[in-house]
C-alpha cells in the first residue's frame, strides 16, 4: 500500500457469484457454507455473497414461502462456526418474515447473525412475491469495521449508499442480482456505474456481488465489483466467480484536495 | 425518435467548450457572443458554456473582482437580443456580489437574465477567492422546459441533481471546469461518472460543459457530456470543442420496468 499512513486500514475481501437453484434449498446452503468456507480458507476477512442466495430469484410467491428462512435457521448457525473472529459474512437469503417473505441480507459473524436488512426497494415482479422492508438502512459494527449493507436496487438510489456513508459506514456490501441489461459496448453496467458514483461522492468502498447461473430465461449482468473508496473498479473475477481484493480504507480517503472533504463540504443547509 | 409517442420531446442542445483568457474580458465576453451566435444559426435550443466563461479560472482574488460582472451587465443583453423566443443559454461567469465575488451560472432568454446560480460548494482554491452561494439550487422555467443548474463540483454532490430533479428540473445544465486528474484506462473522468449516475438515477439529462485551453499550467479533463435520461453518453464533440445532441425527453423515461419508477419507488420515509 503506497503512502500508507497512520489509520489506514486494508480488508481483505472476496465477492463470491454462486448460481443457486430453484427448489433446492438444501443445495443453495451447501452452496453458501462450501464458499464460507473457502473464503475463509483463503484468507479472506469480508465474504459477500449474491442476494437471494438460499433460494433463487425468480420465484413464485408459493416457492418464496417454501424456500423462506427464519433468521434463527441452523443455517446460519453453520456458517457462523466456520468464521473466525475477524471475519464478516454479508448473504442474501429469502427470509420468512410474520406472514410475508422478505428479500433479506443478514451479516453474520462468528457470535452468529449480527444484523438483517430487508431490501426496501424492490424491482419488477419481486413486487409481487416479497414485503418491503420497512426499516431504514443501519450501520453494523463487525470486526472489519462499520459496515452498511444494501440489497441491489436499493443502490441505485443515492440516498441509500449516501446515508449508510454518513452514518458511519467504510464499507457497503451490496448482493445483488443484476439482470443484464442493454449496454452500451465500453460502458459498465448501469448499476455498476452507480456503484461508482456513490464510491467516491461518498468515500466509502462498496461491494456488488451479482450471480451467475442461467435462470428461467433470465442472463445476468455478472457485474460484480470492487469499488474503492476512490471509485475505481479494483480486481478481475477469476472463472469461478470470485472476486479478490484487499480494499484500501486509508485515512486520508474522505479529502479530495487540501481544501475539499466529501464529507465536510456538504451544504445540508440547501439539500431539500 | 423510435418509439415516440405522446408527451415525447426533442431538445436540440449545444454543449461548448471556450478558452477564457485571464485579463481579457472583452475578448471573454466576444467569444462568449459568437458561441451564443454559432448555436442559434445551428438551431441549437439550449447552448450550455463553460464555468467562468467571462473570466478565466486560475484567478487571484484582485484579478476576479476585476473581472466580475453584475447581473445586469449589458453583455448579458447583448446575448439576450441574439436568442430566438424558444432558445436558453447557461453561462458561468464570474458575478459581481456585494463586496463579493460569486463563481455563478446564468440562465439567459431572449427576455433577459431569468435565474443566476451561485456555486455553493466551492473547489479546492476557489475558498479564496469567491463567496460560496448561499441558496439551494432552483428549477427555473424555461423555453425548452424546466431547466436546472449546477455549476461544476456541485454535481459531485448527489442531493444537489437528485433535489433538481425531485423538484422538477428535466435537464440539468453544468457549466464546469474540470482539471485532468488522474483516470483508469478506458474509465470517464470522474466527474463524468457523477453525471451518468445523477442522469439514469433521476431519469434526467445531464449536460456537462467543460473548457478548453491551458491556463497558467492548468490541463482539463475535456470532460464534455451530454448524459441522456437514461445515463448514457450521447455524441461526440468537435475539434471546436463543440457537442450538438438531439436531446430526447421520453414521457416514459421515469419507468426502469412497468413496475418500476425511478421517483416513485423512492422511500423517503427511510431517508436520513
Amino acid at each position: 500500500m503506497p503512502g500508507a499512513g497512520a489509520g489506514d486500514r486494508v480488508v481483505p475481501v472476496r465477492c463470491h457469484e454462486l448460481a443457486p437453484v430453484i427448489g433446492d434449498v438444501a443445495g443453495n446452503l451447501r452452496a453458501v457454507e462450501e464458499a464460507v468456507a473457502g473464503a475463509v480458507a483463503a484468507g479472506r476477512r469480508l465474504l459477500v455473497l449474491p442476494e437471494l442466495a438460499t433460494s433463487g430469484y425468480h420465484l413464485t410467491p408459493e416457492e418464496a414461502r417454501e424456500a423462506a428462512l427464519p433468521t434463527g435457521d441452523a443455517a446460519f448457525d453453520r456458517w457462523a462456526r466456520l468464521l473466525p473472529e475477524d471475519a464478516v459474512l454479508v448473504v442474501g437469503f429469502a427470509e420468512a418474515g410474520d406472514g410475508v417473505v422478505h428479500n433479506s441480507a443478514a451479516v453474520v459473524t462468528a457470535g452468529g447473525v449480527r444484523a438483517v436488512h430487508r431490501k426496501s426497494h424492490l424491482w419488477d415482479t419481486e413486487k409481487e412475491v416479497f414485503a418491503p422492508g420497512d426499516a431504514a438502512a443501519v450501520v453494523v459494527p463487525t470486526p472489519v469495521g462499520p459496515l452498511g449493507v444494501l440489497v441491489c436496487y436499493e443502490l441505485e438510489f443515492p440516498e441509500m449508499p449516501r446515508g449508510l456513508a454518513l452514518a458511519g459506514a467504510e464499507i457497503i456490501a451490496v448482493p445483488t442480482n443484476w439482470p443484464a441489461v442493454p449496454t452500451p459496448a465500453g460502458e459498465h453496467p448501469p448499476e455498476v456505474v452507480q456503484a461508482m458514483a456513490a464510491a467516491r461522492s461518498s468515500g466509502v468502498a462498496v461491494l456488488c456481488c451479482d450471480r451467475r447461473g442461467e435462470e428461467r430465461g433470465e442472463r445476468w449482468t455478472r457485474g460484480t465489483s470492487v469499488v474503492g473508496t476512490d471509485g475505481w473498479l479494483r480486481g478481475t473475477t477469476d472463472a469461478e466467480g470470485r472476486l479478490d481484493v484487499d480494499v484500501e480504507l486509508r485515512a486520508g480517503r474522505h479529502d479530495l484536495s487540501t481544501r475539499n472533504h466529501v464529507h465536510r463540504d456538504r451544504r445540508p443547509d440547501l439539500y431539500v
